[in-house]
């Protein structure tokens, strides 16, 4: 048995030379308050057991992260029929590009860029019911934690910053694509975005994909064996942004990041593991995060390639 | 001196084996009910002499003809800073293309597009007052007709079918090329384009341009001699929407199209033209106005080319 | 009876402060040896009067000029067949853009843009006999000149630097649009663009266009009258790179630049003017050249808006 | 320990429904010769053993599998220098576009679309020496197989049928990414493409990169473990066209294909997975190979998700 902890705190010390590389996200003001010193990691392992260092129980704004929990919330009402709202394939491109969404005719490339998200998200809006608490109550579900909550501040700050995201909702709305009304699907979507949970959270919320869809801990089924699967081979090719090959190569694990500074990672079989520090490298994934990861799996063994 | 009269009458005439060949608009509902068959022609010259044919006094939704006008009035007020938000050049694209929008961070190829009418309708907003009533009096004053309004009915019906111009609008927003509310962008761009005007009004308001900017039947100056050879120069280049070369070819005049199936056309120094027919053709343009237009321009030896 | 002699002397003087403000063409080494402060310029009438001024005489390479003779020469072997090879609409692209190509399957937007040269280029060679003698005679016929020929350091340095060139038209032939091998093309076109001509040359070259077909000077028709307009249509909306609007407001003629530093402009029913001026505007057009041009047809008042 | 054997014999039953649900390749005449009903399929592990069944001893046109192999070797000899001349993440396109090779200046996104691959070739190709003999020697030691050669008609055939790599390799060239003469690297090119190998080969070629780049049976090293590990990272993200994302989640291994029906499959640590099968599935590869993949991981338990 690994000894995690000193794992942990071993990588704790030695990405102390990596602060100030990155830049912390300030597209919006709520983010960019956010210290950049902050690093926090945690590790959950399929018997209960749970390891930390630093940062790990601060809660912070899970961002991206996000698209993680709606796609899995989608997935486990309507199975397969998500995919023909958004497709499953890397795009190459940056992750607000329209570009492609009008080649495609209003179709996303995969539900981790934005207007994937968006279009996932809207699918999912079409249950009844309470959206917002509906993603709330799975996600402290996920993280067993009650206490999981929307930062109001950092939402709002959002919804007065989503031009391009209204935009790619409009588009593929001309295409049929989406059915809610913009506004709403716009103000949900900076809700699930605005989210706060600590690296124990995450670690604990990304444990049934390492764990064929059924967690013990949880003592719960969320997902099917082969919708984890397919979700973490999403996450693969498609869950970092436009570094999804540099990430596989160093870290080697499915993983998806947020501009929070965030990144959830899955190791299939094995563990789930979260990362937080807020600087950002230049695809807007956590710069000391990355280099966390690439330690952890390094050290461990983890990594799948 | 020229028998237009009869000229108009043996064109209305030699067309009538093209109705049937085109398409009248049925994006909304409010422009698909206009009757196929109908066909005006009005010829407004300098002197103010004025010829016209068939439904010549029929009000029709002008559609995109109200770019043009709206340039105009963006034009007298700020002069050459209209091109600091839109440019001048073709954009051999689709009328709403967002690729190219896109690529060029925000700034439309030119006014007649989509997006360039949204922005220029959005510096023209900037100015104190209501713009809905600024740009219905400037339409009464070119056309010299206090009945000219909108069609309420259209206008509605183009808000609720509007995904596509609101997409683009939020992302010149999102480069910073929209100051507006795009709510209240999108609503007085919907008004513009819902405004009716029957093809006697039209040539009367286009007649500034065929003269310099100054009309002697209006008794004024629209605009300057460089800026209404500027504005005839952006229509022969990119009013036709994609097909301005064929239409500089068969008809060989600066012209301004719109979906309800008018067309402006003026020759400059010599008087200003408009035809409606709703029929369009692949491209958008009235089918039978564009026939009837070259027929004009070929039997008066008026092209350009 | 204008003084059109006095009209170019007094040009000549006046755009001496616009030295210095362009760049003479450098992506080959020949081209950039050519002095910056060369100008000349001609002026031809249907009546066989002539004005020139400066170096007028002195040949200079034509480049992008050549193709609009091969244009003709195409058109009048093929009609509207060349219409089945290559677009008549603006492309909005940098003239050198394999972007729209593959999008629009191997079918340029235009024949001035470089693929639509080829492409044209491409269709002449198809006819039997050599097409370098051929485009030779044309040119030689058209500018009553026996000595117009090609200069051969030019087409082996153009040959030299022809991969973008190579690249367009390797995709065209993959789309069935290129039927020659692509060596014979490709060396047959920096042949057209290497030929020299002086202004003289190109000013009576260009005479047809303006006289519909027929030129009484040459005792011939080139052209039918049809073709001459369309071919004047497309130079304006097509004809000068990515400023087609721009020089269409300024000008107001139809024309075709070089980045030789050479523009042929085109006055339906008045005359042909050719300008030269090596240095280059950020669309690579003639800097002086544009200026020359804009000032004639303001003083001459032949601009067509 | 699995009985390998007998999974590939159950295997090879159950894919027998899906012949005839793909279409065998045939842009060029010498692959459309290729029976359809062809399957092999071989096995190959670091302890030496090796299981196959049906016609996994006959050779084949390696074709797009040959990137991975000069990839490898341009890795050997360059190491990361390979990565200045092109990219590591998916493309999100087809694997012969040329759009993003003209937006991101001549850069292609991976080794394994096909201007990636000429960048690679062309970058080898600086080496002293017959880079056809080369390649050759290098498949002919990772089979441990003297026979492996080309297929000259192939080869012909290919290079008779290569405008659009010619296009993107003049394209690369203008951007100075291109050293080679273009006409050398086309053919050394269709050379490797022509290589024919078998399953048997390949699974035995494919032997090093699951083990680190160190290979016992081999009794060398080809690559040093951290290159081992990016190239199956590179391999899992943009190795099988676009449909990485749909092979990630069904076959969930590391896997390079080509278009001659060949799919060689690396699961790391573990061994290396061969399988042919002519007929390919809309994205360009093979229908029942892939089946037979997703059948082998799964029954095995190998797949990394």
């Amino acid at each position: 048995m690994q000894d995690y902890q000193a794992v942990l705190e071993y990588i704790a010390e030695a990405v102390e030379p990596s602060f100030g590389k990155g830049k912390v996200a300030d597209y919006i003001p709520a983010l960019a308050r956010v210290p950049a010193s902050k690093f926090g990691m945690a590790v959950q392992l399929p018997t209960g057991e749970s390891f930390s260092v630093g940062d790990a129980a601060e809660p912070f704004s899970i961002q991206s992260i996000s698209k993680l929990f709606v796609l899995e919330l989608a997935m486990s009402h309507f199975g397969d029929m998500v995919w023909t709202r958004v497709g499953k394939e890397p795009s190459g491109d940056r992750f607000n590009s329209m570009i492609k969404l009008e080649m495609e005719h209003g179709v996303p490339r995969n539900p981790f860029i934005n207007p994937g998200a968006l279009a996932t998200l809207d699918l999912l809006m079409g249950l009844k019911g309470d959206t917002k608490h509906r993603i709330r109550n799975f996600l402290r579900y996920l993280a067993m934690n009650d206490a999981v909550d929307v930062d109001e501040t950092v939402m709002m700050s959002e919804l007065g910053h989503s031009d391009l995201n209204r935009a790619m909702a409009h588009l593929m709305k001309s295409y049929g694509n989406v059915e809610m009304d913009v506004d709403t699907l716009l103000e949900t979507y900076c809700f699930q975005c605005a989210m706060t949970m600590s690296c124990k959270d995450l670690a604990l919320a990304g444990l049934p994909l390492a764990t064929g869809g059924y967690s013990s801990v949880h003592d719960g089924t969320i997902l099917s064996a082969a919708q984890a699967k397919r979700i973490n081979a999403v996450m693969l090719t498609c869950g970092m942004y436009d570094s999804v090959g540099s990430f596989a190569y160093r870290v080697g694990v499915p993983a998806k990041s947020g501009v929070g500074g965030g990144i959830l990672a899955v190791i299939p079989g094995k563990m789930s593991v979260a990362v937080w520090s807020p600087e950002l490298d230049q695809f807007g994934n956590s710069y000391v995060g990355t280099a966390a990861l690439e330690m952890f799996t390094s050290m461990t063994h983890t990594g799948i390639f």
